[in-house]
């Protein structure tokens, strides 16, 4: 463990991992990495906080929060994220802008920092693709898309992974972004169209609904029309008030929220009593034949987002960085000095001093904030 | 603004900053720039969530914190913070690792982040300056150390910066570090004695307690040998249960938190009721004839430390990179491709693509984790 300077994986990193590894292998671990930590979730190993944060005024709401997640007193992970649907209208930027940082825990030291757009999009589509592997029918081929923003690009991704996915009709409320999507996923070589909200529901297996809905100005789906063995990944819901499918349609549905504490502030399952709330993602993957049955019936993955997925997408990107030979060191923190003096080392004139044993200088400087 | 890439200040920068303006005026400026955000300190332009965090275990107590402060739904500063009294000893690393990030609110892009090891040391010896330039006889002449680590070395400095300091009696369980300090404080030119704790009391103006004491294993100080004019700047408190000061010192005391709710579950005020606590550091500097009278009696500032420190301290250090010109950037977020496409920029092959106008490219990669 290097305990003097902190890895970043910056965004040129990323891309290096990319053309390295591919885009379907980051996928398939996250997928697979984030099953198998579902499988075996053992509560007093790793602490979850439920995420907190300040909600933002401004021309459309948003919140900025942080994630925390400790494993086993050895990391932890923090997402520090912000929701803020204006974003690309108002400043061409994502509407999630996120940063994953990894601490070790028995110092406090920041081990790594990665880029948390990316990220969120990767493990948000995965967890959908693992809730969809038990809950879906095996032989789905059409797949809708509602809202056709940044995540629904990884849920596709994500569903042609687990699925032999030929069609996705998509709907946007901005027809622009409905239209663009294609292209977006052109890569996975499905046939996309786009649709209205009741073809979707005729015709599609599965749903997904990745939208910035205002809160209290759901639902996106009738849920009238849809097939009756549908599976719906409701994923945009992260902001108390917002939800997106009809009541009557969670009602007659088995509704799996990925963490039920959250879900319950800020999922589909705000509408729903106790009652009516199935089993968590890491009771559907420890009891996926309990489950099977409902693959013929409306199934609902009620996915607010939580900080295991955070830390699984955050440790896949820091392995894959290890074996493709990418990172950048920063030589953040004050620790250079004997640790009872916080001067010693700014005040220090001689870069050759002995506890000054730091090679990795950052040579590139550039002034203003 | 830029909202692509990220400012770091790194500890080389920090060290150019230093020798540029000097801790002098750095500490000048955090003392002077605190104590104005305390007098004019507005509610609701500035929102403050109490800290929290995860308690960790291993041979000592800890804990793996998070500050956050949102400033006028502009600017959000977040401090993430560990304490681990068994860092110097085990790992030769401070015993508060630290970072310091700011965001923009509107868009949730990381703006800056710097270490927090140098800028905690600093805003809290701020903090104590203003305290006791309200609540401490103005001749001062000999202040008392109780506990001689890192803290105790920007406690002593920030005194100076408010008192004609002539003399420093030190005590440290570790009789190490109190020999040490001496030298660690010699840039002060300030009188260094190892003293008893019964020396101290007897003679100190103002006392300092910046222990890393135990849970429930305090009081660090008698309170019964001390001048009738002492003033305690008790800085240790940080864990639920820690204390320093015996309680019926503390109630012969006016005793002011440094941020109410927090000092109530962190600070000295968990031995008291509502009506022995005094004024906030806010209500004082706000008010400071209404106290003067108390400079003659035995005082306390109960200092748990909080966000709104944090925030001044990375906005004088931010200022003074710009104005010396140093900063390292980092391209760390995903924000370059098209805001709704988490996959445009990491699959792009040319370097050169339209919306790829991101020039700042870290020039230096280093393999592994």
């Amino acid at each position: 463990v290097d305990r003097i300077d902190t890895l970043v994986v910056t965004r040129h990193d990323l891309r290096r991992i990319v053309r390295a590894v591919g885009l379907n292998t980051l996928m398939d671990h996250t997928i697979e990495n984030l099953h198998a930590a579902l499988a075996v979730r053992d509560e007093s190993a790793t602490t979850i906080k439920p995420r907190d944060g300040f909600h933002l005024a401004g021309q459309e709401p948003g919140v900025f929060e942080w994630m925390p997640i400790m494993k086993g007193d050895q990391r932890i992970t923090l997402k520090v994220v912000s929701y803020r649907p204006g974003n690309p209208v108002r400043f061409g930027m994502p509407t999630i802008v996120a940063t994953n940082s990894v601490y070790e825990a028995s110092t406090g030291h920041l081990l790594a920092m990665l880029d948390g757009v990316f990220a969120t999009a990767l493990r948000t589509g995965a967890a959908s693709a693992i809730a969809s592997r038990i809950l879906a029918m095996p032989d789905s081929r059409t797949v809708g898309i509602i809202g056709c923003g940044a995540q629904a690009v990884t849920q596709l991704h994500a569903l042609t992974r687990a699925f032999e996915v030929e069609r996705a009709l998509v709907f946007d409320v901005r027809p622009a972004n409905a239209a663009s999507y294609a292209a977006r996923v052109s890569f996975l070589e499905v046939d996309v169209q786009v649709a209205t909200i009741a073809e979707i529901e005729e015709q599609a297996d599965i749903i997904c609904t990745a939208t910035s809905v205002d809160a209290g100005r759901g639902p996106v789906l009738a849920g009238t029309g849809v097939r009756d063995w549908v599976h719906v990944n409701a994923v945009g819901s992260d902001l108390p008030g917002k939800t997106e499918l009809p009541l009557h349609f969670l009602q007659r549905s088995l509704v799996c929220p990925d963490f039920p504490a959250q879900a319950l502030v800020e999922g589909e399952c705000q509408q729903l009593g106790p009652d009516d709330i199935g089993p968590s993602l890491a009771e559907l993957v420890q009891n996926e034949d309990r489950y099977r049955d409902w693959r013929q019936r409306a199934t609902v993955f009620d996915s607010t987002g939580f900080a295991l997925e955070d830390q699984i997408v955050t440790e896949v990107i820091l392995q894959c960085a290890h074996e493709v030979g990418v990172g950048t060191r920063i030589s953040l923190e004050n620790v250079m000095g004997p640790p009872m003096d916080p001067y010693a080392y700014v005040l220090s004139l001689d870069d050759s001093n002995p506890w000054c044993t730091d090679h990795t200088a950052s040579p590139r400087h550039s002034a203003g904030v």
